[in-house]
């Protein structure tokens, strides 16, 4: 990902900065909540939406603290909630230890306040392994969020250095833009030279969970050679990043050597990365993968730091021809397994999930998932619902994660246009982001969790009042929408008349629906008589104004609304 | 719509013709499949990709003949057809009463050569009202297309002339442009001044089924008073376009006086524009919609050219809030005895549906309609599962459009970056129709239609393969995925290299799995003896070949395949 040379499909590079937090988001203001837990101050950040109306709309917030240095890193609001934990000698520090204790941390009081939820009823999702708030005690610049079905659906951005030259800078860059849209968590897939230092620097500077997929940095510890991995080697990885302060280890441990085989027949046999390096390793000795024979011993090292699993599906299908076979499902019911192991260390867990399936088999993922794996939260990628699209992949997927997340998914791993061709840019990173705020906020409306709705309701209410600079402000993407509107009618005084460029000024339906309106609410509209009565004055009333209201269609017409 | 001046977000005109088949589609030729049908040589279209290994792909097109000057016309292949019924003296044209009377039309063997259907199974689905092939007599240059669930899901774009001056090359290039991309039908929702001739023009160039929302010109007939309009001049307004050859109609005649009410507790109250008319009309004279109390003699109308009915939706939800309510719900039930009405005509049918419908509603909404409407083809805007990001409509919709495709809607109108907020410019329509597309196939894979998944399969093997050139050949836009690629890795021979952007030429999980599959196939991998046979040969050739397999991992990384 470029971000700072960001190159437009026209081949024109822009040189400049991401825009700031004020110009993406006009008329918004950068609020907290501020209240008191155990002891400490607690700070939950929102974003307020100023209307023209003197209302407000507050939306949750992942863009965390602006103007920070780079090399000075984000404020680290955990610090004094850390240290009493260590002060007093803890020494499991996994969010489930304290919840299974009838501890309620100052952590699950923040996302309480954050998803607008009691904090008992997050304690007791966190206890019952259906919530996870990844939160490595190294990691105190976090301002904890929970990723579980019963909240607000997450999404995950991945971000990771180029071949080419990387700075510093630019890297925490590309965090603050994935989180600036929305981006509930960031995956740093770095790989090559400098990757401690350049995760430090991503981990310094995020108020968002940061996860790592160790096996990386594991292969280049064996020389490049998957057959060389081991299990000391890996558990030094683990130590190195966890003291770093990483929050969720993606851990392939779930392929097994009776999988590898399943995966023949396969269309496009296996396609992660991290799936294929633990396939080649049980091919090549002949033995269990060792990061299942192990796995207590990386739990011992999970929750003395907090850092939360995210069991890998390596054997995750690549294209719609493998999806929900019987490999992927076989790892599935090893993941399982592994997510009862992690809870007797009360280590949080989230699950991986596919990747590329079609609609009709999404919802058997969510279903399967929860009953093999004791409803622990999945986080999948996607899934695309066609491989017919590629540079399309963000809607390809979006269509899916919208759908799954519905369903149950706690966590939706973003997708970009690039998807299978290359390496997102700046431009690309957006697409992604946005188009998986749709599929989680459609997946809220559609799940029926409380208050969802009331965004689109504020944002359809601004529309029929013809409410034009709300529309923007309220909208995901504001500016995009405002330039939208501009190209047809750039003038400042169409943002307030009451019509849109659909009808034209001279007729719009939803200034005939207005005078409908009103009349019944002043007439008492119901049924029966009422109803007559109120009818035949409407048919008076209506003939008398009929001239004035329903002026002739204007020439601008072209879609209706 | 503006085609020709083109303006990008960046602010940029761009003053170009649109590019040739041949730029959008390398590597792909238009073909005919020829066939003789009831003394007729048939000649049905089809795009076919050529494949580097020597194999190929064959695509549905809809792109039409190529290179006919606007005012030429394209060629009148139904001529013949026509006039043969004309000369026997035919006086109900419509495909329903050939189908009903037990007559394969060649219109039906044309869209079962299409559809790789046989002709009995289209004239039964015909017969039946669940399927329509909407082809007006008048308008002999259709390559005909079949719309019901037991094939392709279809999707319409529309177009239509903007408040600045619009020449006919202009709008005929607006048609070709939404064609070429995949667009199954147009609707030319042209207002003001010139819309005969504009309607003339396009009908004469398209290849694809044209419909119209008459009620629009009988409005300026009425010169812009909803309260004038009278069935005559609407009869006057539905021969003069039936005279030009309009294929389908959208009629609102299911907008009732006692619907009217229902509307005024709605967030968003009537949002058609048709809608809203009638719903003035009827409260203004407080009577029934003419069109209702009229329909038969629009039957009579409709018979004579064989003109689809598209029973519109005039009272379809303009916001999640209103979603699936009671004015809708009345409506569909009014239009469910129209379509009896019309078949009584043996009139072809469609129902239009929302609009905006949170995705826990949109299965009923196919539901109700198959019930209410005795299984006549559904015909959907969207919908849209989210009304928050105004700018990404056409992904807000897609996820919509391909659920309501997946359980059963017919066609589905598209939706672009633009709605709601401006008119659509050559890249809108683009996006349009590309993210249509995809809904419509995602729905076609997972409503199981024979065949629609061999699209994906032939992707992924190509993929698999790491036959680059391919995968963009096969890609719904095939200069767009080449175009990203060569962002990240502009060499050719990057496109014949057995690795991808993601993972770097040095490791590869496609190229571990290539070597897993192989040694499987050739060991005969099945399970007990033969699988530990194969497992324990395999991990020794794996250990003998380790090093060169699995080289080390690039720095180039980024994301997992």
């Amino acid at each position: 990902m470029e971000l700072t040379k960001n190159k437009r499909q026209d081949g024109v590079e822009e040189l400049r900065a991401i825009p700031s937090f004020e110009e993406c988001f006009p008329s918004s203001e950068k609020r907290v909540k501020e209240l008191e837990h155990g002891g400490f101050a607690l700070r939950v950040p929102y974003r307020r939406v100023l209307l023209s109306n003197g209302e407000h709309f507050d939306l949750y917030d992942t863009s965390g603290p602006q103007g920070h240095a780079p090399r000075a890193g984000v404020p680290k609001i955990r610090e004094a909630w850390i240290a009493q934990r260590e002060a007093r000698g803890d020494t499991n520090f996994s969010q489930m230890h304290y919840a299974r204790g009838g501890e309620i941390t100052p952590e699950m009081a923040f996302v309480a306040a954050r998803e607008n939820r009691s904090p008992e009823f997050v304690r007791a999702e966190v206890a019952a392994g259906r919530a996870v708030i990844p939160c490595n005690r190294k990691h105190p610049e976090i301002e904890p969020v929970i990723i579980g079905r019963a909240f607000a659906t997450k999404i995950n951005a991945n971000i990771g250095n180029s071949a080419t030259h990387s700075s510093i800078e630019e890297e925490v860059e590309k965090l603050q833009w994935s989180i600036r849209w929305g981006a509930d968590t960031v995956m740093d897939l770095s790989t090559g030279e400098n990757i401690h230092e350049t995760r430090e620097w991503i981990l310094r500077n995020s108020p968002v969970p940061i996860g790592t997929v160790p096996i990386y940095q594991a292969l280049e510890m064996a020389g490049g050679d998957p057959a060389a991995l081991n299990l000391e080697d890996f558990i030094q990885v683990l130590v190195e990043q966890a003291e770093q302060g990483v929050d969720y280890f993606t851990i392939h441990a779930g392929v097994l050597l009776r999988h590898v085989p399943m995966t023949a027949k396969r269309l496009t046999g296996i396609v992660s990365r991290g799936g294929s390096m633990m396939a080649a390793w049980c091919l090549a000795h002949h033995r269990e993968n060792f990061l299942y024979t192990g796995f207590e011993r990386i739990c011992e090292v999970m929750k003395a730091y907090d850092v939360t699993f995210s069991l890998g599906d390596g054997l995750r299908p690549g294209s719609l021809h493998d999806a929900n076979d019987e490999a992927q499902f076989a790892e599935l019911k090893a993941l399982g397994e592994l997510t009862k192991i992690a809870w007797q260390h009360d280590v949080q867990v989230m699950i991986e999930g596919p990747g590329h399936v079609p609609l009709d088999k999404v919802k058997e993922n969510v279903d399967r998932e929860l009953e093999e794996c004791y409803e622990a939260p999945f986080y999948t990628l996607g899934p695309l619902v066609t491989d017919v699209a590629p540079g399309y992949d963000h809607i390809t997927s979006a269509i899916g994660a919208a759908h799954i997340g519905w369903h149950g998914t706690a966590m939706l791993c973003y997708v970009t246009p690039k998807e299978h061709l290359g390496l997102p840019n700046r431009q690309d990173v957006k697409d992604g982001v946005i188009a998986y705020r749709i599929a989680a906020h459609a997946a809220d409306v559609a799940k029926g969790l409380p208050g969802a709705r009331d965004w689109d309701d504020a944002m359809s209410k601004a529309r029929f009042e013809f409410r034009w600079e709300d529309q923007f402000n309220l909208s995901m993407d504001p500016v995009t929408a405002r330039a939208f509107h501009d190209e047809t009618l750039p003038a400042d005084n169409a943002k307030v008349a009451h019509f849109c460029s659909m009808c034209g000024p001279k007729f719009c339906s939803m200034k005939i629906t207005e005078d409908v309106r009103r009349y019944a609410a002043e007439h008492g509209y119901g049924d029966g008589e009422a109803l007559q009565k109120g009818m035949d004055e409407m048919s008076e009333d209506f003939a008398a104004k009929g001239g004035e209201v329903y002026v002739p269609l204007s020439a601008e017409g072209g879609q209706e609304v």
